[in-house]
């Protein structure tokens, strides 16, 4: 015998219920099962004689009869980030609404940890996934492939895979970024500096398959805006990729030490953002007097540091229902779930970012 | 036919591999499954061949047999606030060692909202379950109840139950609180108002029962250290509960304008620190010059604060670590896992907080 929990008893049977509606038990398990051509007479005694005894049909057991688990798969670099959580936050809300559960796993920015995620999922055979893939934007990505390929459907969020054509919310990143740094040339920056956080794929100015769209994408909307001011990019203002969150500080830190080092700086996430202001203010910098800075995100701290920031605003929460949205869309495809029509659009939603501007950007010293 | 996804046909089958390590349909289900006698060679010869083929069982139908999900619900008042985004890594970190997965639902800390996750992870005859419950300190929990009726093992976490006994991990809340509030009564205050988040089930002066074990500890603490200086708690520096977070400013100003308003405030938690610090500023209130202010949580944001913040460190990632360590050791003696051994402690476990001083507290104005 296999090691099992104690047998729960206290389950009201389907039995037990048909007993109690006085019907057979095949026509209450089609009742209950919602499954099967049931009369509305039939079906209402059924519904009713299971209220009475406190019936919940044995969720395992039933997933088992229609490959339906009802759970869906949110993985994403790491649930404790802001953005991260209000995305997840979306997703989970707009699946409440249709009774799905929502299993919620953080890759750490790990390819590898990522693909295991997956085979878990895909082995508990959830309904689908949504991930905000930490590949680069051209890797291959088997581990999604094959996810798709054994009946589960996936959306991207944040991210997308040219290698993976699937359904995907994301950012207008270049236009985010594009307007972030003109923010800084307007007010008489000419040396302004892009600080990413812990999740690059590989640098933006090396080998571009490497590299998560957002990062290329937000790379390529600084370098537009530079571009249109007459500027080009100086790599020495471009931080290299750290290896780990950990190694972030010593990233931003080697561009505050250049004999020509940055009036401003864009920073494409909330862990760079606190990592840029410590370091600032270890080198005795001040924010905005000495170096401006746009932040990526709007966080709920970022009203009440010293300076409060002017921030790029995702729409992160709406993100997050899109993604839900178009996944319940899929599932409904493929039998997954009977929710909203088959209608709701399937492509890639760009989604447009808004600036808000409060006090840490200033003109450069003199 | 009920309506199913499409079948996996990449599935190897038992069969398959059975033929493959050429040994019995049975002798290879026993070494696969891991149950019944199987020789040394016998399990080699079957693991080859799985590896080889690369079977995968299937999870659902193995649930079935065995009773075992491998996934554990984690039950919080909201995911993305930082104390409970750490609590819930810990989990899951401690969890993902033993290939356990979590299921996280946060309950907006609403009670009913939680018995309905509660329902829905029995449904999905989840291992166990770890909870932040909101529910008062001296109410029935009768969800809760239930779900260990039916099996589930469950373990309280940041907040304890008088009326349900499960295992725990909390905070010492009541020497943290004393400790924040002697750090100013050290200063020179004597003012002393005490500022909470939108979980606090009822006030923390009004029915004791009503309270979540946290406010009712932290409530004590600070009633300790005032009568230990001779003071005794004035009921209009205890911010009343705010209904909704949105409430949580007007609780807060109603104290400011007071005609002997305080002079230094100790915040609960990470949103009522931020919504305190809004309403210094609404007020034209710096701090510390005009309030001090202690915060409970140093969230990451803590030490960019204008100004940085002295705060009471809670050891969230160890106290979900400790939280998963012990439902693992109740999973182990229902046959749910055979992880850790079952001498773990099962009892409840109180970790102790720190104070970081940082520069939040200054003498009261002469």
């Amino acid at each position: 015998m296999p090691p099992g929990r104690p047998r729960r008893t206290s389950f009201p049977t389907i039995s037990e219920v048909a007993a109690e509606a006085g019907v057979g038990r095949a026509s209450a398990a089609r009742a209950l099962g919602d499954y099967g051509s049931v009369s509305p007479e039939m079906r209402r005694k059924v519904e009713e004689a299971a209220r009475r005894l406190g019936y919940r049909p044995n969720a395992l057991a039933w997933s088992m009869s229609t490959g339906v688990t009802r759970t869906v798969g949110v993985v994403v670099g790491d649930v404790s980030n802001p953005f991260f959580g209000a995305v997840t936050r979306g997703i989970s809300d707009q699946m409440h609404t249709e009774e799905i559960d929502c299993l919620v796993a953080s890759t750490d920015e790990d390819v590898v940890t990522e693909a295991e995620i997956i085979e878990a999922l895909v082995r508990k055979q959830v309904d689908g996934i949504i991930v905000a893939s930490t590949a680069g934007v051209d890797h291959p990505v088997l581990h999604l492939e094959a996810a798709r390929t054994l009946g589960v459907p996936v959306v991207l969020v944040d991210r997308v895979l040219r290698r993976f054509e699937a359904p995907a919310v994301v950012l207008d990143n270049v236009a985010a970024a594009r307007a972030a740094t003109q923010l800084l040339l307007d007010a008489g920056h000419r040396r302004i500096g892009l600080v990413w956080g812990p999740a690059v794929g590989d640098h933006p100015t090396g080998p571009p398959g490497d590299t998560l769209s957002t990062i290329g994408e937000r790379f390529e909307g600084y370098r537009d805006a530079l571009a249109a001011a007459g500027l080009e990019v100086d790599e020495r203002l471009v931080a290299p990729r750290p290896a780990t969150l950990a190694d972030a500080p010593r990233a931003t830190a080697s561009m505050l030490t250049l004999d020509d080092p940055p009036t401003a700086l864009v920073t494409t996430e909330s862990d760079a953002t606190l990592t840029t202001l410590r370091r600032l203010r270890d080198h005795g910098l001040r924010c905005p007097e000495d170096v401006s800075v746009v932040a990526f995100d709007d966080a709920p701290w970022t009203d009440l540091t010293d300076p409060p920031l002017s921030v790029v605003r995702q729409p992160a929460v709406d993100m997050g229902r899109h993604a839900a949205r178009i996944l319940l869309a899929l599932m409904a495809k493929t039998g997954a779930d009977t929710g909203p029509d088959a209608a709701e659009p399937t492509g890639t939603v760009v989604l447009p970012a808004d600036i808000l501007v409060r006090a840490s950007v200033a003109a450069p010293r003199a």
